[in-house]
């Protein structure tokens, strides 16, 4: 029996919301016909933005246990629904017997032919780092990173998502992308997962928005059907 | 650190709801603060409700790996967000170094006081199988079955949220409700988590409805508490 394992909990909202996509992307008739999922929601792994930015405990143990405790389990391939966690996927992926799917693959992947300027929605952690914007240029798109306050609604938004306050995180979301429509972005990448929950509740985007939790999960799909493990909706 | 495990699948959206229950119950200023949890989204168990009623493939064995699983992964309690699973328990928590919380004791518990007769939305194998009905009369309460038709109604539902036809879910309740309404009841039990996902979209109910998946997110997240592993909202 195929597995699929997931390397969650940051934040855990955001691992709830990939495995609901992976579900309603799956054609399935029955429980049967879904695909078997081993997730491990560690959310006490250290903060991967803080790490990055200003020498915060390192997450990579944290990330490498839970690597391996996925492996343990039997899991096929691995996806991790957080994108600032991709600035270690060189040791994750060294460190795993599965494959691990790439979240900036896959959405650098899914943007509209056509656009030239994208905007970088992530962790600071993320655009420091700067794995978005070398995918986006191998690609040969502009990335356009976000002034100090749309920046700052950012990690508002995404702080708040954690927090569970929905409505706070909305608020701040439509503050940044308004200072972005200003800036002549043709579409932006939510390079961070809490990041489409409050995005699913903005009432209109000036532009349009990819979104990398739903990228994922779809070349989780895809990966699975591939290999005839089941069927995509 | 403590482990939450979650024995899941049965089916993948009433275990993402559970999650999603037990992170919006969990009081979190940040990812660390929710609980950490290891998520065995086994979908291929074989149908609970056809292996009671009509000798159909012994999940027993699947269920019993999911265990294992979650022993070797060092889960400390572990959660099983499918009342049909609960008619192997005694099996399950045998096997299982971590307790297993019941998700009919968490729910029965949960009723009103000042009722008498409660409605059991169930699969056709949790109401063979009695253990709500036993649970219901040891604490005072008189179970009612619903009739041939309104219970093909709850099938349906419960079907059609495992295939992810949530507005075809919606109408079988609301004609299974409406049933139940012209006997007397008082309130009713949604004895299988896919139920409450159908009943999230309903207009109104004719009685209130307990539901199970928050009953047994309550409990968890109350085991958690109580050992100091995080705070309820």
């Amino acid at each position: 029996m195929a597995l699929v394992g997931v390397l969650g909990g940051m934040g855990p909202l955001a691992t709830v919301d990939f495995m609901h996509r992976v579900i309603c992307l799956t054609r399935a008739r029955c429980d049967q016909e879904h695909l078997p999922m081993i997730v491990a929601n560690l959310t006490r792994t250290p903060d991967r933005s803080r790490a990055i930015i200003d020498g915060g405990t390192d997450p990579l143990p944290a990330l490498l246990d839970g690597i391996a405790l996925l492996n343990r389990c039997g899991v096929d391939v691995i996806a991790i629904p957080c994108n600032s966690a991709h600035h270690w996927y060189a040791p994750l992926r060294e460190h795993s017997a599965a494959p691990i799917l790439h979240i900036v693959d896959a959405s650098v992947a899914a943007l509209p032919a056509g656009v030239r300027r994208v905007a970088v929605l992530a962790t600071g952690g993320t655009l420091v780092s700067g794995f978005y914007q070398t995918a986006l240029r191998a690609r040969g798109f502009e990335p356009v990173m976000p002034g100090v306050a749309a920046q700052r609604d950012i990690a508002a938004c995404i702080a708040a998502v954690k927090a569970g306050k929905i409505a706070a995180s909305v608020r701040c979301l439509s503050r940044a992308l308004d200072a972005l429509a200003r800036r002549d972005v043709g579409v932006a990448v939510m390079g961070c997962t809490e990041i489409p929950i409050a995005a699913r509740a903005l009432p209109d985007a000036p532009f349009a928005l990819v979104d990398s939790t739903q990228e994922l999960a779809r070349a989780t799909v895809a990966h699975a059907v591939e290999r005839g493990w089941g069927r995509a909706v």
